[in-house]
């Protein structure tokens, strides 16, 4: 092959992340070329509206509306649209004509990922996706390079900036989920329609592609257990606090080994969960992003950075680009890893972990008793109990006789979740017990 | 190429890391089989005494104490012997002998490694080297590939464990360095010989090794400035914990944006500083490592984990021997990225960063206007200054009139090494100053 020919590079998409693309392989294009032994030459971009405002100044004539034409002129092809269609068709079109893709479409991986690695193996063309999880930290690379050599055993992720910066400002300044989901709209680290980000989806994504990598099997995204942040009150984040805790959303992937004979299997959720303070993911704060991972030769790595940004997010595209272009210099071994593990998922009831449970009890003589029994017949094993000073009420329907009502706190050993909602069942049923407050899981404490 | 073939792999060495690469090699053959799509055999380890106590029991028939016919029977060669001779010839023959090379000899890579690159790349091999800095922790692969597409601008790394431990104890035991060295090596963190730790030269090496390749261009070890932890007193400690610091020994690598015309300058150096609390790199604690990257667009990233120990850096190793395999099947691009960007390096005297200056003076009015005038002269600006509580005594050699004495710390906004190194020989020749107690750097603050 001449190396002195230029690789063609198509751009599709020139929102907030393909505008910095687009800038800085333009402004750094000598260095790219004294990195990779040849020019990296854009030759479009793709866009539905060639005049809409843009946060950079691009040259007007690379601007196109014809992508399949773009695409099969290029070498490369860069998909910074999002979402699925026609994400997903114009990605299968260059994949078909030869072209590595660099992708930052986590929706598009999570969902239709599986489909899209099967196509470039038999075509012999790579798909890159660094950009899909954490913006620019490394963790595709490092889990599958990296680790490739290991047992990957557990990842604990902060993977969504907006739910992080929403928990860690209701943490630090006590603000309500309301006010500060409103700050961060205003500051932008929200969106409009904030959905995907505080009900989990984001990160629901992101577990599936990080659990698929990290154990070399499939894991569809429906299969990620979820549940987001609008739940969680400021009162649940102030009883974490005097706990010890922080809370975080984060993506579990799990891998348990099997019992002689059976199969490893694999756990992938995303729920807000406490974490001890004295770990490392405590201390991310505002809309940044880490990994924790423990492996088991590595022990434990963590991962840190800014999450999504635009910049941030391009410098990552742009480490997977001019990876593509060497190997479509050189030729050589691409994504390679194949994801046929074929391990199964563990059922959500199945999952084993810790939980903090808050309630309001009578604050009468032998309820605590009743209350550990109950405990004891769910098979959920108690670890530590808080009680807190109790409150004198009247209540509106009984008589004049003044109730006296304790908060208690019982963080448990570890249990699954299926014992743990027939035990909050049990407890809600249980004439000691007035009502079951919350429940939040405890991540990132060795059993 | 017959897929099936076994790819044929030599151990140089078996000690703690060596003996941990043999045994997972053995124990995960099937899993790396599925991994590459080969067999990896691991055909012999070279040691210096095959009846010698090891970590970890492995088939006696695999040793052998001739390394070159091993090498020239071997598809890839794992280096794991350290020191300069023999590796360095071991490795030169297997390179010429077309073998791809896996190794964590940060001080032979720090000293010969230009003529390693240069050989590999002319011979057509690979030579990985993960391994050599941050033990499992994932830095140099994140740097060469992730970031290949960004600019990075200063790394700052926490590189050596045995005095981070030491430091870490001083900072939150109040032990001295003496007591924690001796505890270090009771535990195992410190060697019997300490002084490549404690001195800086393992940092030394590291930094070498980080800034060739986070900036593309060749930094020799001796032009690496160095400074070990050797005279970090527990005043220093107390003073900065005072103050919202945290003293820790850090590898600092440097890309210095040339004026219009002149090229870009790099800096590479070693001492202990003072690191803000609210750093990332002052949560660091104990044994670990840690790395934390400055880049133009990724902003900042940080590479968190343990780091040397046997089975932590085997992980490192077999991630890299599983990519050399994946090579010597397919093909492909190496380390490929030259290191010829050529960059001066920048002299000593020119770095530029804060500092914080202990000193004792008399406690007499004027003295404080005539320690700014000092400061002035030298071009030094005073950023903040606090004032201990001064001290009665007698001295000696004078009369029986007390002398009041005052311990000055004074924080100075960014200046050169040279104007510092002056301003102390300025201080230490003032009337107004009895003496200066120490000097520290300030890292990991934005100016």
């Amino acid at each position: 092959m001449n190396e002195n020919r230029a690789i063609k590079v198509a751009l599709l998409g020139a929102g907030s992340v393909g505008s910095q693309v687009a800038r800085l392989l333009l402004e750094q294009a000598d260095e790219y070329e004294r990195r990779v032994g040849t020019r990296l030459e854009l030759i479009g971009i793709s866009v539905r509206n060639p005049d809409a405002k843009r946060d950079v100044d691009l040259p007007s004539e690379l601007f196109t509306t014809d992508p399949e034409r773009l695409i099969l002129s290029a070498d490369l092809v860069i998909e910074l649209m999002g979402g699925i269609s026609p994400a997903r068709e114009l990605i299968t079109l260059a994949l078909e004509s030869g072209a590595d893709v660099v992708t930052a479409n986590k929706a598009l991986l999570a969902h239709h990922g599986a489909e899209l690695f099967e196509l470039a193996e038999r075509v012999g063309a790579q798909l890159y996706y660094e950009a899909a999880v954490a913006g620019a930290i490394p963790i595709i690379r490092p889990l599958r390079e990296n680790l490739g050599g290991d047992r990957v055993e557990r990842i604990l992720g902060i993977v969504n900036g907006t739910t992080n910066y929403i928990l860690d400002r209701m943490h630090t300044r006590g603000d309500t989920f309301d006010e500060s989901l409103r700050i961060a709209t205003e500051l932008g680290y929200a969106e409009a329609d904030p959905t995907a980000d505080i009900e989990g989806y984001d990160a629901q994504q992101k577990a599936a592609i990080l659990a698929s990598i990290a154990f070399h099997t499939k894991v569809p995204v429906e299969e990620v257990y979820r549940e987001g942040i609008t739940s969680v009150s400021i009162e649940e984040i102030e009883d974490a606090k005097r706990a010890g805790y922080v809370v975080k959303l984060l993506a579990i992937c799990e891998r348990l080994i099997g019992e002689a004979g059976e199969p490893d299997q694999v756990s992938a959720r995303v729920y807000p969960a406490l974490v001890p303070n004295a770990h490392p993911l405590a201390s991310v704060h505002g809309g940044n992003n880490a990994v924790f991972v423990e492996a088991k030769a590595a022990g434990s790595l963590m991962f840190y950075g800014a999450g999504a940004g635009g910049v941030e997010t391009a410098s990552a595209v742009l480490g997977d680009l001019v990876a593509a272009a060497r190997r479509h210099l050189l030729g050589g071994p691409g994504s390679g890893e194949s994801m046929d593990a074929n391990l199964p998922i563990l059922p959500v009831d199945e999952i084993v972990t810790r939980y903090q449970i808050s309630l309001e009890a009578a604050d009468e003589a032998g309820i605590l008793a009743s209350i550990a029994r109950t405990f004891a017949d769910q098979g959920v094993s108690v670890q530590t109990l808080e009680q807190a000073a109790p409150v004198e009420e009247t209540e509106a329907h009984s008589g004049a006789e003044p109730v006296s009502r304790a908060t208690l706190v019982i963080g448990t050993h570890q249990a699954t979740e299926g014992s743990l909602s027939r035990l909050v069942q049990a407890l809600s049923a249980s004439p000691a017990v007035h009502q079951v407050n919350g429940v939040l899981r405890v991540e990132g404490v060795n059993s």
